[in-house]
């Protein structure tokens, strides 16, 4: 058996016997080793380097005192770094893992995508994780940014992850039962103590003040090397710092704010380390060189495609996509190149795309050899110049014909708009479509564009994942192009670890079913078909089942995230099912893409599917699935049972202890304003009981599951927590439901609250927010909005917009009742600049959703209170079509435009004289009466107002409301004003 | 040519293929590979562990911005610990050595004597550091101690200075130019920037108070871990002390007194590690099992040794031992081996005893083959119990007869103190050698002991260093024996790298030639001669030469630091001549033990010699060497450089930053405490011009050169350096010699000052040093003396003894002005306790240089004033033989005897009667007027009260002191009380 240490030696010399130089770990404590300044001073700029290093890395928010199989405060990196990235990185590692006995076609291993980003560094790349049977044992990066710089060229970073790869290996159950060294030394005598100790002190015993004083210090320490123009110890300190902060989280001293505001003061601390490196190893002269751009591709010479019509293939060869982007890659890729074909006068057969993680691949069948022939016009000279006053061919007319090679007399006259022009028609010949293709396919593939794009070494491409091959063929024909780096061939790739990996193809034709042919169902339909029918099979035979309809989007991942879909039965023990089950399908689901079994009566069975991609042994690949689940399971279980053992209220006093936002106080402070707006806000709706005690005492518990250690692992169950904890310690259902609610809408398409208490809770909360964080200054600008404003804007509408019981509660009344609990003064127009940055979150949001433009400009003036808004929206679509509420916006219309604004709408009725006039009073005095003194609705105003339309027309058939008297004018203006007051109050019709 | 990865890699691979686990370095900066918890906490217990790791090692003192070739602020090392030490670790280190492709038979390898201790660890060990061509690449430790924990089993601490080792392999003479990885990027590349920007930070920008801050903090962590019983965090936390310190020691804010109080501190702590560490083993039931005691050895059957005397030779094998241990050891066995045979009734010729560094030899000619038989007589019962009243033998007397198998008519009869006895007189045959021999060598073996003595893993036996083989011969047969883990035999080692380095040895006769064959010179005497010789040969080559008699010391020394001299001549750039001589000669000497070659004129000549150990390659060695020197000629250029820019004043001033005590204040305080008292102390003694106005100028700049750079790092040269630079300063003479002289005397046989200004600052430096320390309580206990008080003490005695000038300045009244300047209170009782403290140093010294207790006794009342004491003991010496003296001793005796104390010198002459007491109070009237007032000489009073010595014993004739009457009396002890009065103030006569 491997042990740990050989399998450190083996990753060293495997490594270094590819170039890369030894480094040593960093001699400061360090998260990652991309810490490690031979990391990350040495991806930036332009000398190539590549190193290898061990990196015992600390992580203090892992720490569980030894007791969790899998988690450990210090673990072992080994950290690779390639620069530039040399294009068969993924072959190296696969190549690394061999070294270290792990064979591909045994194992499930798999590029997870696992986009990366150093918020403290300024870093980022994108990548993946690797997934030996499920559990990650490498992160693969390549870098894009650090320090705030883009790097070029790009590096790529593997880590090693050697406790779980050495578990996984020896069959470990527990980090401690590693065995260290060749004499059997196991992990746990070697760092089972430091473990244990380490823990209690991150966890438990570490000073606050003490770690505060040290951030301060090391922060003072790093911005006076800075000063100094010192990068490395300015580094260094940089490195403590973003330990020592670590340590405070760990003790559960640090807010989200908190957070941000650490994370910023490091990042722009690590941004000046980055430039004055650069600018050190650039006064150097470069000592290491300057890497070379890698050589433009030589496309293949041109031959010529059949005579007959062709099935175009096109293969985007790249590195593991992440899932999200096979489907919409492929979509991408098919109006690309509909478009380019469209434009291209090549006839062709319908454009097909399909993909999977490592190709994107469009077939068109019946692509014409060659372009129709067509005749074209050659327009030459106007004929005023091209003919002298006798008619006789100008110089200008002989040189036309001369260019078209024709004779002068064949020269036609042509009309464009209105002027004579001379004309030759000409015969074009089509060109071929090997031709056309190979020119019009480059823009095709650099075309491609994910939201999240990367760079590589293919200067001048950008994409979610590397390009690294292109196959494009017509038929059996080679289309010769070439993009950056890359030049198109005949030559696919399939699946590492496959006895050939790059096979030739010899045509387009059944391009998909020769993949299949190799193990790789190219069409994604396929695949999910497999997934779903194998998983069934499986949980089946353990009596369950799977609901696949709730499990849509997990299912559209693993499909994508395969090429041959291989679905293995799980089992955990189960004892686990004693935690919430949402805890556990959340950790199936979120973090290995299991699919949970379930019972007939929808609880869950103890089994999950998991899907490998390809052949692999079902044995060792549901081992170490298994085993991974267990450490998972583990781990949420130690939080669990350790929140069990702390009663809600004292949670709730502990969010004291989290800092909110440094003028905004803590957690705490945020929690108890939000208590006192929800119990205002209640007062203004009026709340009734048991209604009002539910709320109280929820409010009273507000948020307490923040410092629960499950959500503060797992922050997506804020809330579900919440409820789970509080009912566990005997509240009553309502209190937890409120609890629950008071965190609903956690995103776009969630669910909302239902029960009022829930609702008053979830609007105090988002009015806090918005008012605290206005207040101070803080509002979302450009694409930075780190506090979430964007999104609590839009739930507040939303609950308001689904909740008519809290109509009274409009936007700017709430965050002017939320403005009195902050802690700051906030100004005068804080109020308004909040509530027009809500209405404008709540405009979008409806355009978003398909409502016409015009109707959601009409209701603007009643979104303040947005469930009013949606009533009458609702009310727009419903009369949208009616022929009486086209009369009623006309003539509601034209009173709204002839009264100026500002007009009061109070008039000297006995000014009146015309009939029309006094019969519009009487009409408008009998809809007042109707409305009475309430805000109308649209329908009721519509109902009420119905009677004014002829009367209105009447009246601007008859009336002239300019009236030379003075107080005529007035008089009828104010009548009109009147009906435009009360008209306006419900909606712009200006805008309808 | 190997670099420096795969050298790390080699040993990486040498050392886990022996066992060892590969650890990773401590990340936290730590000063040494000792201090990673996989070797400060695994050699606690009794759990057997080998462990293999490489230590970026960070020393801030030795930061030189990467200017300095050899000297730098993170260096590599690679660190093994092997427990229980194994018997053979030299070898495998041997063996590493040529896993680097170091060839012993070219090199010069040697293990020079280096004991380690780390302060601040509480930790020591005995061993050497090994020697590549005069190189130190490697620390080799028998670990003792480490937290204040004796260490069982011995670990052996094996430590690479992989920098070093590089350089020499590559021949590089930068360690910038250290081709660090087989594609050839340097070390300068991968290291040069950091090395250079670390060296700005701990040289000159580390902020002092952040990092005082730090130290609180991290002290404070440390602290509270221990009392949470956490040994690991709190182990980390004394590593960041550690550093910190050292970061705040390299901006020169460290003093000589706080470096000792922070060390007091951090051992504490770190002792608490290890005592917890040790606790938490024990209870966890040592989980890797207790180390197996050695198996004790079995000795040889006895065999019968010749007829005839024969030859011994006892070899004792050791592994090198220090230098000035050959001499002492051989000395000690000679000593052992001599008291043994004498008591043991064998017949022998004259021990002889000599030894090289791995062996101690004993040959003894002629050792009879057996004891000489003998007569015993062997008593039994009294003759009353042996005989009944009628004479027949009693039961007594025939069981004796028959225990001594003899009839009972054979027992005679013996007087023994006047009791007879019955006994028997028997032949006893005499036992032969090889049994005698066998019995005793056990214990000459065991009782050599060193001043410093280590265990190693041979249970019961202490020594020096560990003893390995032992060879025990008479004539050809083994003398079969054994102690602890060892036994005799006839098997001798010679020189690593030899081809056989184990050897069977025919016989004892010519073994010392036998071992010449082998390269193993024995003889000292004979290496010195060839020391010289060699060395001389090679000076005169390059028209030099070496005062042999002035470097004595290091000629013993090299001369015991080899077995075969091999001296090698080397040169270095004239251009270091430019600095100071003392400086060179201290570096070649201390450092390399150099013999420097000098010009006719006595002037240093760019030479020097080297005296390797046995054959090597003459160039290779040479290069070597010269490398190594010029690297320390670099080092010694750098801070001569720096510390020239600077003033001495400013240099004075800058003693303020160096805190001398906490509650003494600075440095800068005491130097001026100093000066003050210098001053004090010339009005005392009426010091004329142009004396004082030197002693006033240097009294300014008193001790300025403990914060030059030289003297940070050479503290040998304070003083000398002072003079230096004061005179480079343009300082008149007198002054840069007072400033040197005021350092004197700096050991037992140290020059005294010759000046009287430098003569008054040592003084006053010493008197300010015991007065304040005393004051706070600080005075020495036991062997701990931090402040070197005994030595102050001394130093003290010693200039005053040596300056008659002085003779006003006695200890008390020198303390009592220096306790003026105290910044404390001094209480009452201080001055006496420490006038007490220096007279008992003074007494010990007396006596130690061997004057007569008597004498010594008798001259203490004047102890106070050791010019006087100087003085009268001289006189005593003088006079011991005379006479005259004589009687005037017994005369005085006889006066001091019978006056009890306090009586006072005064009486009514009138009372007086008889003849021979008014002859004697005239006597007395004569002598006190030839005295005068001053405090008499004894030369003085002796030649005054000579003409007392008859009139005394006449009135001792003829009076009766205690005559009846009470007035008579009274005025007869009053005439013998005046006597006694003048006299006791010269000597204590009683003691005579």
């Amino acid at each position: 058996m491997l042990s740990m240490q050989e399998a450190l030696l083996a990753l060293t010399r495997y490594w270094t016997e590819r170039g890369c130089a030894l480094a040593q770990p960093m001699n400061t404590e360090v998260g990652a080793g991309t810490m490690n300044p031979a990391t990350f001073l040495r991806v930036l700029g332009p000398e190539p380097w590549r190193v290898a290093y061990v990196e015992p890395s600390v992580r203090p928010d892992d720490a569980r005192y030894g007791e969790n199989p899998n988690r450990i405060q210090t673990h072992t990196q080994f950290q690779v770094i390639l620069k530039p990235e040399p294009g068969d990185a993924q072959e190296l590692y696969l190549g690394s893992l061999a070294a270290l006995g792990i064979d591909v076609n045994v194992h499930d291993v798999r590029f997870v995508e696992d986009n990366w980003a150093s918020p403290a560094l300024g870093a980022w790349g994108l990548g993946w994780e690797v997934w030996l049977d499920g559990l990650e044992i490498t992160q693969f990066t390549y870098f894009q940014q650090a320090g705030g710089i883009a790097l070029t060229p790009v590096s790529v970073e593997i880590t090693y992850g050697m406790e779980r790869i050495l578990m996984a290996l020896q069959r470990a159950s527990h980090f401690k039962n590693i065995v260290y060294t060749p004499g059997g030394i196991s992990y746990g005598e070697i760092f089972g103590q430091a473990e244990y100790e380490m823990s209690r002190y991150y966890l438990d015993e570490a000073d606050v003040p003490a770690n505060r004083t040290l951030l301060e210090v090391y922060e003072y320490e790093a911005s006076r090397m800075l000063a100094a123009r010192l990068p490395v110890p300015a580094y260094s300190y940089v490195l403590k710092c973003s330990q020592t902060f670590n340590v405070l989280d760990a003790r559960g001293a640090v807010s989200p704010t908190d957070r941000a505001q650490v994370f910023a003061r490091i990042r722009q601390l690590a941004g000046g380390v980055a430039r004055l490196w650069l600018e050190r190893r650039e006064e150097l002269g470069y000592p290491l060189g300057i890497s070379a751009e890698p050589a433009a591709a030589v496309a293949a010479a041109q031959r010529p495609g059949s005579a007959g019509p062709a099935t175009l293939a096109l293969e985007v060869g790249v590195e593991e996509l992440p899932a999200a982007e096979v489907s919409s890659g492929a979509a991408a890729l098919r109006d690309l190149l509909g478009e380019r074909l469209a434009a291209s006068r090549l006839a062709h057969g319908e454009v097909t795309t399909f993909g999977t993680p490592r190709r994107l691949v469009a077939v068109v069948p019946d692509v014409a050899p060659r372009q129709e022939d067509r005749d074209v016009q050659v327009r030459g000279p106007r004929v005023q110049a091209a003919y002298g006053p006798d008619g006789t061919p100008t110089k200008a007319a002989l040189g036309f014909a001369g260019a078209q090679h024709v004779p002068v007399t064949e020269l036609v006259r042509v009309d464009v708009g209105g002027v004579e022009y001379v004309s030759v028609s000409r015969r074009e010949t089509g060109r071929p479509a090997t031709e056309i293709l190979a020119e019009l396919l480059p823009s095709v593939v650099s075309g491609l564009a994910a939201d999240s794009n990367m760079r590589w070494d293919a200067p001048g491409l950008a994409y979610v994942r590397p390009i690294r091959w292109l196959l494009a063929l017509l038929g059996d024909t080679v289309l010769p192009f070439t993009v950056s780096s890359l030049a198109s061939d005949r030559i696919t790739r399939v699946r590492h670890g496959a006895r050939a990996t790059e096979l030739e193809v010899a045509g387009a034709d059944g391009y998909a079913e020769f993949l299949r042919g190799y193990g790789v169902v190219a069409y994604p339909d396929v695949r999910r078909q497999m997934v779903m029918q194998q998983a069934s099979e499986l949980a089946a035979g353990v009596g369950g089942g799977i609901p696949f309809a709730a499990e849509a989007r997990l299912l559209d991942e693993i499909t994508d995230l395969v090429e041959l879909p291989n679905a293995i039965l799980g089992h955990y023990e189960e004892r686990y099912l004693d935690l919430p089950h949402d805890v556990l399908a959340t950790v199936m689901r979120k973090h290995q893409r299991y699919l949970p079994v379930r019972r007939p009566d929808g609880s869950l069975s103890p089994h999950f599917v998991a899907v490998a991609d390809g052949p692999c042994s079902q044995d060792v690949v549901r081992a170490g699935n298994e085993a991974v689940l267990r450490a998972r399971f583990e781990d949420a279980s130690f939080f669990w049972r350790a929140d069990l053992s702390v009663a809600p209220a004292e949670f709730h006093a502990a969010l004291g202890k989290l800092t909110f936002e440094e003028r905004l106080g803590t957690v705490l402070d945020r929690a108890q304003r939000i208590a006192a707006l929800a119990g205002d806000l209640a007062d203004l709706v009026g709340l009734p009981e048991p209604n009002r005690a539910a709320l109280d005492r929820a409010a009273a518990l507000a948020k307490f599951d923040l410092a629960t250690k499950l959500v503060t692992e797992l922050p997506s169950l804020a809330g579900r927590m919440a409820r789970t904890y509080a009912g566990r310690a005997g509240e009553p259902g309502p209190v937890a439901e409120a609890l629950y609610e008071m965190e609903l809408p956690r995103h776009a398409d969630d669910d909302l609250p239902a029960t009022l208490p829930g609702a008053l809770l979830s609007v105090a909360d988002r009015l806090d927010l918005l008012a605290g964080l206005f207040a101070v200054g803080a509002e979302p600008t450009g694409s930075s909005d780190p506090f979430g404003l964007r999104r609590a804007a839009l739930g507040l509408v939303n609950v308001l917009r689904a909740q008519p019981a809290l109509t009274a509660i409009t936007v700017s009344r709430g965050l002017a009742l939320a403005a009195r609990h902050q802690p700051v003064p906030v100004a005068g127009d804080v109020i308004e600049t909040t509530t027009g940055f809500v209405i404008r979150r709540y405009e979008r949001q409806l355009l978003g959703a398909g409502y016409p433009h015009a109707s959601v400009q009409a209701v603007l003036p009643v979104a303040d209170a947005p469930a009013i808004a949606e009533e009458t929206l609702a009310e727009l679509a419903k009369r949208a079509d009616g022929e009486d509420f086209a009369s009623l916006v006309q003539a509601i219309g034209r009173v709204c435009r002839i009264v100026p604004p500002g007009t009061p709408g109070e008039y000297d009725m006995s000014v009146l004289c015309e009939p029309a006039e006094i019969a519009l009073h009487e009409a408008v005095t009998r809809m007042r009466a109707e409305l009475g003194t309430a805000q109308p609705s649209l329908a009721s105003f519509a109902a009420a107002a119905a009677p004014l339309v002829a009367p209105i027309d009447t009246f601007f058939d008859r009336v002239l409301v300019m009236a030379k008297e003075p107080e005529l004018r007035a008089a009828r203006l104010g009548l009109l004003a009147s009906i435009a007051g009360v008209a306006g109050a419900v909606l712009d019709w200006s805008k309808l």
